[in-house]
């Protein structure tokens, strides 16, 4: 017998369902009837990962599998340290840093770190919609401050984000270089942060997990080079996934000064006992990683948004802002409903018994209605099928056009 | 400037410190003198994984290490549905399982998943400290249900378990075989559960990382042997570590056959993205471990119990309970405050330059003061080892009762 008092909790029952992979069982199928589905809606990286890091599993010798220590492998810790100390970052030290399964537990630790259930947490929309999700688990609220494709997705000015904060914000959650928007906050833009935050006292949630992905000259600002300045406020959430092409690797980064947050989080940490070790003998080989590999993955990727920047904004009607970093970027359609498109795609277009999958764009948003007509690319593919993508998309417009919309 | 809104959140600040990892600052000063430390505090086995799982590393050819499916890889959840069906369970179904990051992980979300933010869940006191960490995350209450050293921490009867169930209970959490408690619960026990369940609408959280480790002919009942009776009120937490030496591994299930549950789960699988691709890969190898490996184990396992018992039981004033299954034992000291005792152990006691770190019992119990003339004990040593534990133990409470309490 099936009583309310048995169903799942509604907490549960209520969790948003991921943006990026609510249409994979329609994607499934398409390939389960021999179409050809493009990628363009996942940031799942191609590009290879250092040989150097794969070597430690060939020669691997410990036996058994013994837990990690929570907080993360020494050595681990110490190729992490090397990295931000090159990155000029020198204060940085040991105890300012826990090892976490990947970039998401670093931002569900931060967001547990930073408010009570109820409390809320600002954040600039469209953000990456695990956000979401991750705070519906944690109970924060998620209150969106809107920017816009015009300007590439940048803050917009102080007011616009201090009538946002109410007597429950606690924190300042952004992402640069940004997902989905591929915008990197300027010094001016990260100046504007840190202001509002000691203003009002909130903390700051830096969330950089793409780093190394900044084109044409751009500099990175890092939270790093405030950490000293506001060594109580500010989080940075960090990440090898795309670094070094190891999304499956889970290795992630929680970074703070603030010694009573460490404390917390490091029981945080306990709970879940460790995080991979094999994973962290892998990551700890970065410090082997020559620079070159790095340099050459940026004009990969600077070369595929330039592909992808060129073919998109050459179609009828679809705006792509031009992506300053990381690998993604919102693209405006002429398409009232995005959630509806993407889906058709993935179910009834079909050309040369091909498609291409997008994620749509409301799941990147917390305003309701907004998003509607946007979608998410992420261009982790090669020239070659990036511009197969960009045919497939003009092709599709005009047909979906012709057949649904009109 | 620091002000009080810019403290960590109230719940961090409150997450209790792990009962098995707080005295471990202590044993790294202790080792750092060059002192020897026996931990008898960890379950972390000594034993060796098995060879073949660990030659998927020697031959890995895959790069990049892309995510791996959010509910687990395809092939993982194939070995486990093979795994599950030869031990009789034939009913699972791949839709019914979501490969976790641990078991811990598949505790968090089964907490998660049965209640909201201040509802209760109870469990068998002495029980697992990490489910106090992971509920309190989670926002849950763990009404404690006492059970005793003198009944080998077996179940109390109905009236006593229903006596703690109130309008805000969602579920029973419990541990069989039993961390910290070595009890197996017998079919009768699990009768018992089962119908508690079914009186009062509660769904049934069964861990079950130890089903290996059961000793002297005694049966392992498995909540899978119910769960095609109340399908929508059963969740089992399982784990490869304990089986084949795979703690680092982090390779947990989450099961149940409760499908809105399932899918509300898989939200917060896709959250988190994926768990590890590599140790995936080594814990789909599962499928080739031979009988022989966990045989071997469970005779290793019950060899050390065996040593542990006959001399912790022969101290004067020393009472454990003779372990059914897994690896632990709450053990009962003639000290006042265990706590101090293990501190005093770690920072004080030497015996021919060494020691041995025990954790203190307190952090099993959530009722005040209990436990507190109590520690876990986990034999994942060798059995010389083991004697020497108890040689230990011995002299040190002597010299304890001599110098502390007297």
């Amino acid at each position: 017998m099936i009583t309310n008092k048995l169903s799942v909790s509604n907490r549960l029952a209520a969790l948003p369902v991921s943006a990026i992979r609510k249409l994979t069982p329609y994607a499934a199928e398409a390939k389960a009837k021999g179409v050809k589905v493009y990628h363009l809606n996942i940031g799942d990286p191609d590009v290879k990962t250092p040989d150097v890091m794969l070597d430690v599993l060939k020669t691997w010798n410990q036996n058994p599998i013994r837990y990690a220590q929570s907080q993360g492998e020494p050595e681990f810790v110490n190729a992490l340290l090397w990295y931000y100390h090159r990155l000029g970052h020198k204060f940085v030290q040991r105890s300012n840093i826990i090892a976490t399964v990947g970039g998401s537990e670093a931002c569900v630790m931060a967001l547990f770190a930073v408010a009570n259930p109820g409390e809320e947490v600002l954040v600039f929309e469209p953000f990456y919609s695990n956000y979401a999700t991750c705070a519906a688990i944690m109970g924060v609220k998620l209150v969106p401050v809107p920017t816009s494709i015009e300007n590439g997705f940048h803050l917009p000015d102080r007011q616009a984000i201090e009538s946002r904060i109410s007597p429950k914000t606690r924190a300042l959650l952004f992402c640069t270089p940004g997902n989905p928007t591929g915008s990197v906050y300027t010094r001016e833009e990260m100046d504007l942060l840190v202001s509002v935050a000691k203003d009002h006292d909130l903390f700051l949630i830096s969330d950089e997990v793409y780093r190394e992905y900044v084109f044409g000259g751009r500099e990175h600002v890092s939270i790093l080079s405030y950490m000293e300045q506001i060594p109580e406020q500010a989080i940075m959430v960090d990440s090898l996934s795309k670094r070094y092409s190891l999304c499956g690797a889970r290795l992630g980064v929680f970074l703070t000064l603030n010694e009573a947050m460490i404390k917390g989080v490091t029981r945080m940490a306990q709970a879940r006992l460790s995080g991979g070790l094999i994973d962290q003998f892998v990551g700890m080989q970065l410090t082997h990683v020559p620079d070159a590999y790095i340099e050459a993955v940026q004009v990969e990727y600077q070369k595929r948004r330039d592909v992808l920047y060129a073919g998109l904004n050459s179609i009828p009607g679809v705006t792509m802002a031009r992506p300053e970093g990381a690998f993604y970027s919102m693209v405006g359609l002429p398409v009232k409903d995005s959630d509806d498109f993407c889906l058709w795609l993935l179910s009834e277009y079909r050309s040369n018994n091909e498609t291409v999958m997008l994620a749509p764009g409301s799941g990147f948003y917390a305003t309701p209605g907004k998003g509607t007509n946007e979608v998410r690319v992420a261009y982790v593919l090669n020239t070659r099928d990036l511009n197969r993508c960009v045919e497939l998309v003009r092709d599709a417009l005009n047909v979906y056009q012709q057949t649904r919309r009109s």
